[in-house]
């Protein structure tokens, strides 16, 4: 951590600073003076320092982190990638292509086993589907809710696939126990209470970015999620907030290569959700794969006009199943 | 709502989609063609219709709504101001301003108490406090909890501020019951479980805009509070994340007169939060009383220096004294 | 067009309006009652009319076009994919892949001349090289202006490569007569007395997304220059502005499929410039293939630690070699 | 500026770059070794320092500059206010508040001339009128041009108020000689070369910030004005690009605080352009006289609903004038 303070410090405030920075944070300081400034440089672990009380010192500039604030979710500390196994045929992150596949919301059995068995065939490995849906108005569809859940386990018994689910709520963590990866959705990404609380149990979390998270407040809802326990968890990039409003959100391409050098966690990327557009998800999934994604998470329904939710965003299974074998493709081209 | 339709659909299509819409929703349609496209026009109550399941249909290229999405927060169904009675002395949204001042977080007895007392002899009407704070970073301070709370109570009965404090999780509601104002953060603005349940009770709620909601998805989660019941909603513009990073967030004072133009509710302005840096509050403030708000939510440390949070942007109460009374002065100037 | 009326506007005005609009436009009206507003249709060319202009009625709400408002650019109106033609060897646009290489700024003649070889060995199709440079700081090396210029000459008599370089004025377009493809930069992207006089040449033109244009905006920018009757049109996505400032920019990868179906125009992608960092070249670049592509634009220098400018995100030779191999193969990959 | 080195750097590279820096800039280098990383701290005049050239080599982590980039523009180095003298009656920038008022377009004399007569009677110290006309469309109204100049002196003539009108153009600057004042429009604020140009002639320059400049940026612009000798340059705030899309850009109210706290120019305010919307004009310039603005630039026009140009954002002159005295008797009030 840099410190650059201000022209018009005192010797002795300089003094006093530097003392209160080594008692209260064990660190050690370096200092030069400068004609203008006067600059601290502190030596140790900064992580448990809190840059906004740095700043707040009467005599402080500005303030930089050399180190970054997270330290379990980090790379440097943690050099190999984390795969996640979810079962004997499912492994996030160990170098293969995941395909998690399914509707926006889970809307009857016929259609959620169904839409299972179409993208089972197509290659997807996980099976995704919403049961408790965040929706922008109070008066649009809310979700299945716990009937929800039991329906995705019925998919899952009869085709096998791992089901991924949003979770939306603290209380309602004991009846996400059968599910295999919970999933916390962009709006929630800083909600740090139910970070804390998923820290506490043993099971994966897709943890989708924000809609206008930095990719260092990202890692910092990961950190919340692994500080408390938990080290499971994937990273999900999904778009996000900019003026070009041709799309639903801005697919950050980047953060996919970014996160894989800041991070050992394995990213996923979700091309409905970025584009809103379904003619969209193919050459966005296909620059995914390229920029070295782990895995897509893909929505698909059986009849998108008659989708509860999402349609317009939604593949049809025959479009699916091109997307998804020209994706396996790619990933095999790439080795 | 107006629908246009793509080049491609037939006669048929257009039939079949203009009586299912008549059916489904209760609505007149009105149809023209063009040498392009055929559009659409509905009648009736559109609110209930979701916009993106209609944008999902094949024969689709675009929707537009001519009205709203929401019915309750909007002031062409009430065209009186909502003004919110907190005690007898206290009421927001009727002309009058009102400044809610004190710490970013409670941190004892002795500070909230004393900061209370402080800025009540410079004009604040309300006190806040945070005693749940919701952190970036797992390893800051999280707040005091249950005990804050306490020691705001304290504090209100001291000075007879009404006290204004965040709720963060739903099952806390209980706890709040003796607050007279449930702050919900921007990082909660679509934490849409928590806002149902707010929907339920009986209580102010000081909504803050989310970091990067557009005012229409604000007066949504405003909606989603009404629609529970509970109609004492106060807004709270806080800035917004774009690409200036000189300061923290960038107050978007037009957010003012647009939300009074389009709903009836009261909108405050938080300064600090808004800018981060305590020199910029007194212009931000200034700024968003002539730009009409209601009220001012004012960051005051008696120490922003070892502030436990957000001390670069807290005002000494001196600082503060200053601050209110121009403010007040200028709120006269304007009648 | 779609133009809502307000609740307001009688019976007369809505006559007048609808009689100017047919009268000054030659556009046939539809119109329709609903209960809170009445809205018209426009059907005829509609790319004439101002959309602020209707904006600015006192009777009008709001105001929708349905048409795109650029012709030229729009495949509906020329469906066949635009292939520009540089020389007998090299063209944009037919489903080849093409890539640009070369330093941001010529610094001397064997710089030059030794970077084309290099690039030309790894399979680069064209040169650049910046010789009049755009730099935020007036401090800042400005480029080596009309001797740049004719030491790109001299590297393309050695090597065969066309050359591509930057123009920045008017006063200049003489000196560019010899250039294979003027760069119209980001930040002329709106300079539209430049754009004007481009339209009146006939020379491929390479023009950059503005730092903050929407994709609309930046075919408009295209269409400035072919209204003038110069359709050599290539679009470069070269990142965009947002809130994450990890990348220099945020690569719009979006944009890519988005302009192919919108226009008939080649897109290429500037990677280097796009993300201000070397090591992340590489992804986004086989990201931008996967994505459909005509063309990548990359920053080579001999010795990126001592370039000019943007030595930051600068390849040496060697690991350029590798990015158009691996950029190469995967284009054959996908066929 | 502070040099953070990559823990890789050998100690015989950090002595050779130190050894460069040295040489080459003039500098002296404090440095510190911390347990994962060196730290270069450099003392002296940093500004000729290219940033991205330190930040391309080897070694280096990342930069960061103690001291702003711009030296003329900054108020460290010139702490007085400038106020720029436009006439006998009109300054700029000494504490008063100048109105500058008129039509996007001019369009006739008798407009011209009308607006003048009318907007001086309230308040108004300088007349705006466009001539050459930045649009988006290549077929949209682009002004009258020379003859809009000429209309332009004519009002002045008759009502003697300075004129304010934008350049589009290097070849145009001779036209444009018997101006008062020569604005450079937002999507030109990085033409460099025009900057250039108008940095060697001597009169008052009207300066709008870019559509995503940062405030850096917009000064490194005015610097880019200044270091060719002409310091008489007034900022111009007009809103920036978000995500926030109901109003046409957002006024960024923090920017004039910020820029009178950086720089020593004066700044005005366009609320007609930051809000694109006329019932926006009031609130929005009563907030900017309230944040410190030295003078404001609204649009009227004489009728609206005609106007060539921007008639959603002009107030008529009866608007205009209960907009003029509010603002006038608010800086009185704020006194």
């Amino acid at each position: 951590m840099i410190i650059v303070l201000k022209p018009s410090a005192t010797p002795e405030q300089v003094t006093n600073f530097t003392d209160m920075l080594k008692t209260d944070y064990d660190v050690r300081v370096n200092r030069w003076d400068g004609i203008h400034s006067t600059v601290l440089g502190l030596i140790g672990d900064t992580t448990q320092i809190d840059i906004e009380y740095i700043d707040a010192q009467d005599i402080v500039e500005s303030v930089k982190r050399v180190q970054e604030p997270y330290k379990k979710a980090n790379r440097k500390f943690h050099p190999e990638n984390t795969a996640i196994k979810i079962n004997d045929e499912v492994t996030i992150g160990d170098g293969s292509l995941n395909i998690i596949a399914g509707p926006c919301s889970v809307e009857s059995e016929e259609q959620i086993v169904g839409i299972a068995n179409n993208v089972k065939k197509s290659g997807a490995t996980l099976l995704r589907g919403g049961a408790f849906k965040p929706r922008t108005s109070p008066y649009a569809f809310q979700g299945l809710k716990a009937e929800g859940l039991d329906l995705l386990k019925a998919a899952r018994k009869q085709t096998g696939l791992p089901i991924v689910t949003e979770i939306m709520r603290v209380s309602h963590i004991d009846m996400f126990e059968n599910v295999d990866i919970i999933q916390v959705g962009a709006r929630n990404m800083q909600n740090f209470e139910l970070l804390k609380e998923l820290g506490k149990i043993d099971k994966p979390i897709l943890l989708k970015r924000g809609l206008s998270a930095t990719i260092e407040e990202w890692l910092m809802s990961a950190e919340y999620i692994m500080a408390g326990g938990n080290n499971k968890v994937i990273l999900c990039e999904r778009g996000i907030r900019t003026y070009e409003n041709f799309t639903r959100n801005t697919l950050d391409i980047s953060a996919i290569p970014i996160v894989k050098k800041l991070s050992h966690l394995p990213v996923v990327v979700d091309p409905s959700h970025a584009s809103g557009k379904s003619w969209l998800v193919e050459p966005l999934a296909m620059a995914s794969v390229a920029a070295g994604a782990d895995g897509l998470i893909i929505e698909v329904h059986n009849d998108p006009p008659h989708a509860l939710s999402d349609g317009a965003q939604s593949l049809t299974p025959a479009q699916f199943d091109v997307v998804a074998k020209k994706a396996f493709e790619l990933k095999k081209a790439l080795k």
